[in-house]
């Protein structure tokens, strides 16, 4: 029986992971998830955080991506640089057991002036594109803890930019002096949208943020709308550093739909056309293909 | 014998507070520092906390300012709004005890499309302007956990301008992916200088905060001197923010020294002159005009 046809893939994170089992034709047949991501596994355990999958989802071939391959990980599978489609991931595979168990590589970008790293997001990316889920020339936006901005170019990631946009929003949310207002909930409102035309606009972020807190104390801005204007802040600053490398009407969010709903409302308001994808979909898209080019 | 000539100053901020002994011609007899700052003290102990001051230094009037006037310290002290200068303060003093004790006002500034608030550098700024540190026409930055940049004019502050770089680096270095690199020592070095000409360069500060993390993977930074070049990005980016405000050719950097010396490096480096205050002395100064406005 092929590879293929009957496997596991694993989407190993900081904070949780997703495994699936796939089998003939495609078919998913069954699925997990859990909150064992990379930082809860002690040091030397992930051996038997590997077994826990196989024993709940068959003992099968395996792919795992993610931060499962970082310096923090399992096992360490250096960065394919850009540009990058699924054929040169494939190639470099990190094999932990030999025709048994791999490690999907990241990607890495770099040129004179810049330099990112990505786990995890390019099987999605390159995984929609095979499924005929965006074009071979995209910008994709990727929204989630490090949000990525992807410039897919002939079926291959040939750049990205890493905005701390979901960690800055935990952090504050967590610890800052906004936390008690970033309690209460948020959504897509009229405050939302504000917040996103502040982002878009301004090159000062780290000034609008104290002054929402201002501006609740001094009742220029009701309490309950702060939540929602501090998201679209955030957001609309992350759109605009995304934006400055990209002239196309329609930008591609992919990633959790939670997600690519928030960046879809303020590719709107700034003026783009937003194609959502969803990205549990576009992983095992994108797992089954790499798998079929691991024959 | 006037209240002037013997009273008790304290500055006290979210996370510690100093007290001062003022005596006659305005000699500093005594003084404290403790980690006493309004988040440690529990509801209803602010009298006992107050009380603990008055046996270190001396059972006489106090003068208190900074967060113990806000909505999370003893009594409120509502804000006065800009204009304000050492006058309006006086005015506005928020009496607990009658002729005893009181707290000095924050000032606010608010207009169409901005608002901001402060507690506690007001009393420096005015001091050093009553004091003769700083001209009637200024802009003076004073870093922090919340950095002010104010503008001082005819001897009052006009208009000001909080960033949250202080907070937003000790978040990163306390909870973020950031935080190993940030528990490497940081200093004003050539690192620092070039995230200081990054940060005053770029708008999309958020994206620059991860490069960091991708340049050390990828071997294009040196470890160690990634903790500096992040201190200079963010206060590049400050500068920035705050110089956006400002065409004089000298700024004035108030505040601790280890502070202002890093301001002033990255203002040097952006074109400016920097004149270091003391916040410190100012303070005093400050607290000292305030005592003989009381009378």
């Amino acid at each position: 029986m092929r590879w293929a046809e009957n496997f596991i893939a694993v989407d190993w994170g900081t904070t949780n992971r997703r495994g699936y089992r796939v089998g003939p034709g495609g078919a998913l047949e069954d699925e997990m998830e859990d909150d064992r991501g990379i930082l809860s596994v002690e040091a030397g355990g992930f051996d038997q955080a590997v077994a826990e999958i196989r024993a709940r989802l068959g003992d099968l071939p395996m792919l795992m991506a993610g931060m499962i391959g970082s310096n923090r990980g399992w096992v360490e599978a250096p960065y394919v640089p850009c540009p990058a489609g699924l054929p040169e991931l494939a190639q470099n595979l990190k094999w932990v057991e030999p025709g048994r168990t791999a490690i999907v590589p990241g990607v890495c970008f770099s040129d004179d002036d810049d330099a990112d790293v990505m786990r995890g997001e390019e099987v999605q990316i390159l995984g929609a594109y095979a499924q005929g889920l965006v074009p071979a020339d995209a910008i994709v936006c990727h929204p989630g803890t490090h949000n990525k901005w992807i410039r897919l170019k002939d079926g291959r990631i040939c750049s990205f930019r890493t905005v701390m946009t979901g960690e800055l929003f935990n952090l504050l949310k967590g610890h800052s002096i906004l936390a008690d207002l970033l309690a209460l909930p948020a959504g897509i409102n009229a405050a939302f949208e504000v917040g996103v035309r502040r982002g878009l606009e301004t090159p000062h972020i780290t000034a609008e943020l104290f002054s929402v807190r201002a501006r609740v104390l001094l009742g220029k801005t009701a309490r309950e709308d702060a939540s929602s204007f501090i998201s679209g802040l955030l957001i609309g600053a992350d759109v605009r550093a995304g934006l400055a490398l990209a002239a196309e009407a329609e930008v591609v969010a992919m990633g959790r739909p939670e997600l690519t709903s928030l960046f879809a409302a303020a590719l709107r308001i700034a003026g783009r056309t937003a194609r959502e994808v969803d990205g549990e979909a576009a992983f095992l898209g994108g797992a089954r293909h790499l798998a079929e080019l691991v024959q």
